[in-house]
């Protein structure tokens, strides 16, 4: 009865709207009218003005024939009218694609062709890259269908360079501000189309629903607690999930969108400086470029900067020195499919008592679920069992919740890889801590599995990079006749140090630091290391190198007589 | 093409995830096992505690036979016990139904009598209230179900008072800290059903859904930006709205829940005190609580406590004096078909400019719409039009959202008139200022029309408190034969004035202060005014009482000569 009754209680208008991101800057516009939603150098809109414009970049696009669930692609950089697109383009019913500008021709015309795009905007910044884009994209003689390429000048100092005939800003100054929003249906429907980096294999196109940017950009501003006018410095690209959702997060916060075309130390500073920036994300990276700025390109920073990091755990040495400089660092983890962070290093008042060293390496961890993930957990997929809470025990880390995406466009076969018994698994290896706070160990791939242990190759690393003469160092596994794998070093050496640092030095350095078992067996020099255009390591180009190495007899027998020695000793400890 | 492939990737268990508010308990058990989650008095739990505690009493209320969607009612203050159930309850995949302990007998037999109450949880404090309760009920003949009676008795020091055979904590001892809550199949279903206070109707069941309550609670410490490990003291009823969510935003922010039995001013401050709270809602009534203890009844307050305040706008000489004790007000407006508030006054930085009186004019105002709801507007319900926003034209408020409620429980017919025209119509009248802040003006039945103006009992009723010799006052409408409704005052006048204030007196000084047609013709003196069990004026007694009132010639003279004034200025305007 009771039942009954409560449960055929109607859904209308009035108690059930499609939550979707794009209500966040109607928000804005009817309570933030007058407060300066964008700064790009000279240019600086109001919500009002960015509520105006967003409607008729809609009601243009529109006009050019896109229709619901159409694809419109862009390769620019930081500035208004990438952030304008995150509103404008779902308001017109379409699905926003925002292209890595680090890509190469090659791999953008795939993106163009397998997203279907209807609309491709560029950047004057990259029309030459585009042209050859669209070259790659008309020999191809499968696929007739071309997008129609609008360009975007720079706003605030017009170049003149133009790919085809229309240009963003005419595209602003003929579209409606009175254009009603193309509702949202459901709010299941798709709102962005983001493409993985794909370091071992072709680019994934990631789908996420209306509810599931919505959901996660509540979470993430709750869990990185951005409070009420955020002054928000767009150092992480636009393009890496949505600017990790904070594109509608400073919307719903009524916020300051700082623009940046460039991420140099220097406009890092300067904007900081000027328009008294309050919050940042970027990879550990930047911290590098914040570091070595020379005086010159520094300003003085008078209130905190929180900056949120990711992509990389920040290694503590840097948290050290960045932080005294005036910026607050949390470090979160996700991934594309994750809608960006999906686990943030959310910060215990008790952890302030303890030493600097300890802090770093608590904030190292990767951390906790976001609000809107209804579980993380760490697996053993074989067992399908949850790994005990001992900070040692690796597991796969899998989520589950609204905030996961849809799915692989027009991929069923890896999306069903993906989704098993009710989890998405991330193919990353972690652990969890006795306070049930998670920590990466390595990605599944890259973790070396020598003689039943798995060894993380981000560890072996980590002691690498300690050694005074490493600039960079990768591991992987290289065959091994006994154990099946164990570890191989590429290092590249520091400039002023080349040639002077032998394979047995650093050998001898890791076996005073490591268990004698994760000790790389061998060490090959490199001038660099190989990296994708994301700047990650091409792990399965060493790994291709690695398969060619042939351990000499006394490499071996140093490896078995040791791992005998283990088995002794395991057996006389049962 | 594209449409196809986005919209038909499926949903599953790994991306599609029911919000539901308890997750966030067992979110906190996760990440905050070991942080305090409840004081009261001398007990303390963690939310590790908290959540067995919650799967105990969620899998002993399945075996007491409580099936999905059954109700579940409680009859308490607020302590450990009602928190918990705000999670025990919907865990066994019941509908929590909290009552407000100011009701009589009759009305709370009547609620259980309505919601088929299956349970009926009862502190030991209210004993005698529940027995007449259970008296009323035995002795209606038309009902034979009665709910299944479980004290709880205080678990700081037990009484051994009991009604009927069941004792909270021995369900609690009982149960299974293994259980698995009963999954909640759909984010629509039911999870809590609220009774308005009716002040001039029946109360009316409020049914929540898990989605609504679950974006209710993100919303809410969104717009209170309520960081992480609030204290949070319990002044404000956990029955009122579910603690206007916060029940469940305390878990989503792993916080400490203070509870509190009673109270007094001497309470909430040794309480702040003791455990350095952060945050507290309450009414500002509460505020004159604080204001007016004795020195030997206060505590110092160190660090600033957050307060969130609705129910009445907080008078602008309160908020002057109750800032420098430490305390920080914001300002919101809800009701019960809102899950609790859905405006909040979100401060603006450059308001900090302001003089005193001018901020305090600012937060008196309601405010903006929280984050989830879709859309909030002020509209003239003949036209469908909505108010231009200059701060002056009245309308009434309404919203659109998935925070609103599901419906009135067994009661279609209000349901449908509550939902209109895609909004939930508020009932209550207010103005749009320019910035887009909404302000309330008045109940919808409470508004007075006179001669085609609307006026604002509340307006009226603000100018006559600030008469030295009023303690309280409340103005109706009264017949007028030639513009329909004039303006009655009902007066009660402070103890060391009784007899000292006039009809003349009072009038005059309206004069002083008031558009001359919002005058007004009559005053009444009582010695108080008529409340309902909420401490609400019953309006509707003292409008019965003024319809028997006729207007003298000579009142009726200076109202009409006026009237005739201001139509002739009209008329010379045009």
């Amino acid at each position: 009865m009771a039942f009954e009754s409560m449960n055929t209680l109607p859904k209308c208008d009035a108690n059930y709207t499609a939550l979707s991101p794009t209500t966040f800057l109607k928000r804005a516009a009817a309570f933030y009218a007058e407060r300066t939603s964008v700064i790009y150098e000279c240019t600086r809109f109001t919500w009002g003005q960015t509520y105006d414009r967003c409607c008729r970049l809609a009601s243009s696009l529109v006009s050019l024939n896109v229709v619901k669930h159409d694809v419109v692609s862009v390769l620019a950089p930081n500035v208004p009218a990438m952030y304008e697109m995150h509103f404008g383009v779902p308001m017109a019913g379409a699905v926003l694609n925002t292209i890595n500008t680090r890509l190469n021709a090659k791999t953008i015309a795939s993106i163009l062709r397998h997203s279907g795009a209807k609309v491709f905007f560029v950047d004057y910044q990259y029309v030459p890259l585009a042209r050859d884009v669209l070259r790659i994209l008309t020999t191809d003689t499968a696929d007739k269908s071309m997008p129609l390429v609008i360009v975007i000048d720079d706003i605030d100092s017009p170049t003149g360079i133009r790919l085809g005939e229309l240009e963003y800003e005419q595209l602003i100054k003929k579209g409606n501000p009175g254009f009603v929003s193309v509702p949202v249906d459901d709010e299941w429907d798709p709102v962005a189309l983001n493409y993985t980096s794909g370091t071992t294999s072709e680019p994934k196109g990631v789908v996420y629903s209306h509810r599931g940017a919505y959901l996660s950009t509540m979470s993430l501003v709750l869990g990185w607690e951005m409070g009420s006018e955020p002054v928000y410095l767009w150092t992480l690209p636009m393009f890496h999930c949505n600017g990790w959702t904070f594109t509608w997060g400073v919307a719903a916060r009524g916020g300051t969108n700082v623009c940046l075309r460039n991420t140099t130390a220097y406009d890092i500073y300067r904007n900081i400086h000027r328009h008294k920036v309050t919050h940042m994300c970027c990879a550990p990276i930047i911290f590098n470029f914040l570091l070595e700025a020379k005086s010159h390109e520094r300003c003085e920073i008078s209130t905190p900067v929180q900056i949120l990091t990711g992509g990389a755990p920040p290694p503590a040495p840097l948290l050290k020195k960045i932080e005294p400089l005036g910026f607050k660092v949390t470090h979160a983890y996700g991934l594309t499919e994750a809608t960006g962070p999906a686990l943030v290093c959310e910060w215990q008042a008790k952890w302030n008592m303890l030493p600097g060293d300890d802090q770093a390496k608590l904030k190292a961890r990767q951390g906790i679920s976001i609000l809107t993930l209804a579980d993380v957990d760490v697996k053993n997929k074989d067992t399908m069992e949850s790994v005990p809470h001992d900070g040692k025990t690796m597991g796969e880390i899998v989520l589950r919740g609204s905030s996961v995406m849809k799915g692989y466009f027009k991929d069923p076969k890896a999306t069903e890889k993906a989704f098993q018994n009710g989890w998405f698994w991330t193919g990353d290896v972690g652990v969890v801590h006795p306070d049930g706070y998670m920590e990466i160990k390595d990605r599944l791939k890259d973790v070396i599995i020598s003689g039943g242990e798995n060894i993380s190759s981000v560890e072996v690393e980590n002691i690498l990079h300690g050694h005074p003469k490493v600039l960079e160092a990768a591991v992987v596994a290289m065959p091994h006749p006994r154990w099946g794998e164990s570890p191989c070093a590429f290092v590249a050496l520091r400039s002023n140090a080349e040639g002077a640092a032998t394979e047995s030095e650093i050998i001898a350095y890791c076996r005073k630091n490591l268990p004698h078992f994760m000790v790389p067996k061998k060490v090959e020099f490199l001038p660099q290391l190989p990296r994708n255009p994301m700047g990650k390591v091409l792990k399965n180009v060493l790994r291709d190198q690695a398969k060619t190495f042939v351990l000499s007899e006394s490499q071996q027998t140093a490896v078995d007589l040791y791992r005998n020695d283990q088995q002794i000793l395991a057996l006389s400890r049962l």
